[in-house]
């Protein structure tokens, strides 16, 4: 195995990155297809068995296995090749789905989410097999074509198929790396509940003339909920939901506070904000990472054309998400949030929050052996120690492949903070691309030490 | 002058009734036409002269006048030929041009707002010169067609054209009767400052997943300015905003105290709340005639589709308007609010009021002689005392009239609460179309016997 770039790796990654498999347009359903059937091409010929279209209701799963290695332990390897849509094409530099390289950087949509970070899990495997003929463990490719769109089929078939995803761990390639040049693993990811605030006032829209100070306005109880489910300062009023919440272990607090991080660089470059916002007793990546967070999303009702319509609407509604931490969890939060917008709810409304989808959260312990082995493999091949962190997000597979498959995921990833993923001029840094290729093979045989 | 219903009012009344002339929607410009042409017409067979088409921007005014009454004084007499679009069409019962006798009711869109009324006025004055060729006062007919849509043609030719606008009051026939039977002078009106606040945060949308707990919300700023401007009890907390507020007089709430008025008919029947809102120290009539009001219309920013997306806008906009009393001044109050916009700004956003129109509140000392004798020309038609209300809405053009030609405005409604303008089966009370065409005569004789 070569420390230099394979430009057949690039070329293949580029193959891969010119099929615009864009999951949210339903007219590029025949390049989800190419997409998947690429995946699956590359699978079969990089010497895995039984490498196949799984097919379903939505996009096809692509999976494939290698299961020579008894007694070793057994990996699931995740990726997605599907991409979010490229507009607004005009901001693009490059075309979004003509891969083209600028100095150390990949430029296309889906370099760095996720198809990039996907052929990393492939080439590795690949090298391995061809330079060897054989695997230090066992793995399965599990790689949906859904994940910018909800990945329903894929909830579907974990669900459905514990026993043939059968695993010590699971390995996602689909994060990123704190700062350039430094392994990084995400041990930490926030839940969700997403919802819906139905507020309902009188059965018809009244002119808020003749009606105003005596009809109750949904919009107004909106506002007056949102304020009570959060103060000024971030602080969630929210009964009991801070209850579960588990702070950051002193450890991880001192290795957060020693990240390289510059609060306000990221407040002015990363966020553009002229001032941040969030409880301010609470440390910043503590504010993102350990803390939940109530946001409202949008608001619908009333009139929001041009000009002037004096309207009380009879109905309004707020999209709103909690995220949540461990050891929150969705049924008890989602059940302490409808309780709070029931007990807040002003006068003369009626207000009810509706589940639209929830995630639970995760926290893996770094003294779990997959992943010092994940943090050992990482930290030879980037020559530095590798960090934990968190991420303020959520990735409901994680949270299935814990509830159906009771396996821990290990978060290695080889995006960058800069990466521009879901916006135009999306890019892969290209050392990170073959380093990251080394660093799944040295974690494939850091794992091969372990017991099965 | 016979006390009996003129057949022939009630078929004019349907030709003006079944032409379709809603300024809202541009495809029914050539019914417009047709009404303002209509309008003409009656004014001209009525007796009166010079009656014409006043063209410019937007759709024509209508004129008219007779002045041949030296030594008396001039009346100004106001209404509007436009209608509101009948939507939703399948809930009416007969269809909104293709007017229907029902019992004592004629319905038909405008039946009530406002072509019943404007032709209450018309057929006053043709029924006085028909009986005695003239009239005991002087009159001008202005009659507009762009009362639903804003106004600005009518607006652009009163501050322009005051000397032949020139006299001693205004008459407008746009309004209600407090109840069935009950004569009713509106000698108050709530004015208007209506605009947009817009809350900016960072350049560009972020995921709320990533950024939650750090990013500044825009959506989150708006809730918290409109709780900070207005408690939730309906206080308005904007500093300095109630000065000049005027409370009503004792003899006034006296009066109000003793209409007929079941608030929890109100309530449940025509505003159909479980509970009204509103500062809950002030009775509910001073509520909605005295008191300045703040009312959110709509939200922009964010998402607001199907399903969920998870992110923080860079920007929102609500539509608000606060309902001005006397003696409140718009631009003390525009600015007051502009005030308290920034004062209450959250962290990490921008907020800003910007006015997209206004209008001055107005209130006519019930002592004006030109209003005590429509109290006294109502009385003797409906055989009951004429009560004095006022209304919440705002009706520009008196505030225009008032501006301009410096002459108070006689608001003799004869319309009624349940007459659903604005709705599906409008309709219009046929005994009120016929008392209000007596009304008005007696007006003009009343009025005649006052010094020019």
């Amino acid at each position: 195995m070569s420390d230099q770039p394979n430009s057949a790796h690039l070329e293949g990654l580029k193959t891969f990155l010119r099929i615009p498999s864009i999951s949210t347009l339903s007219e590029h359903k025949p390049d989800i297809r190419r997409a998947a059937e690429f995946v699956r091409d590359e699978l079969r010929a990089a010497g895995l068995t039984g490498a196949a279209l799984i097919e379903g209701e939505g996009n096809p799963l692509v999976f494939a296995e290698w299961l020579d290695a008894p007694g070793k332990p057994t990996l699931l390897l995740y990726g997605h090749y599907d991409v979010q849509p490229p507009d607004p094409l005009e901001e693009w530099i490059s075309p979004p789905f003509d891969p083209a390289v600028r100095g150390d950087d990949i430029f296309a949509r889906g370099a760095s989410d996720d198809k990039g970070q996907t052929y990393i899990l492939i080439k590795a495997v690949e090298g391995l097999l061809r330079a060897t003929g054989r695997l230090p463990v066992n793995v399965k490719f599990l790689i949906e074509g859904e994940e910018e769109t909800g990945g329903e089929h894929i909830a579907r078939y974990v669900a459905a198929h514990p026993d043939r995803l059968k695993a010590g761990a699971a390995v996602i390639c689909d994060t990123e790396m704190f700062a350039p040049e430094l392994p990084t693993l995400c041990v930490g990811l926030r839940g969700i509940v997403y919802g819906e605030l139905v507020v309902e006032g009188v059965g018809q829209d009244l002119h808020s003339g003749v009606y105003g100070g005596a009809a109750p306005n949904p919009l107004q109880a909106i506002a007056e909920i949102l304020c009570a489910l959060k103060d000024r300062d971030g602080h969630i009023r929210i009964p009991g939901f801070h209850d579960r919440v588990v702070p950051p272990s002193p450890a991880e607090r001192d290795a957060w506070a020693r990240l390289p991080f510059d609060e306000d660089d990221y407040r002015s470059r990363e966020v553009g904000a002229r001032e941040l916002t969030g409880e301010p007793e609470i440390p910043l990546l503590e504010r993102l990472w350990a803390r939940p967070t109530l946001e409202v999303h949008g608001v619908r009702g009333g009139f929001v054309g041009e000009g002037a319509k004096t309207v009380i609407p009879a109905r309004a509604v707020a999209k709103i998400s909690t995220r949540l931490v461990a050891d929150q969890r969705t049924e008890e939060a989602e059940r302490q949030l409808k309780d709070a917008v029931r007990a807040v709810c002003p006068r003369g409304v009626s207000a009810e929050f509706r589940t639209i989808h929830s995630a639970g959260p995760s926290l893996v312990n770094p003294d779990n052996p997959f992943i010092r082995a994940a943090a050992q493999a990482m930290t030879q091949v980037f020559g530095k120690e590798t960090v934990y962190i968190r991420s303020g997000g959520s990735i409901p597979i994680v949270g299935l492949f814990d509830q159906h498959l009771r396996i821990p995921s290990v978060m290695m990833g080889f995006g960058l903070p800069d990466d521009r993923i879901h916006s135009p001029n999306e890019k892969l840094h290209l050392p990170n691309f073959f380093r990251g290729i080394q660093a799944v093979s040295r974690y494939l045989e850091q794992v091969g030490g372990l017991s099965a």
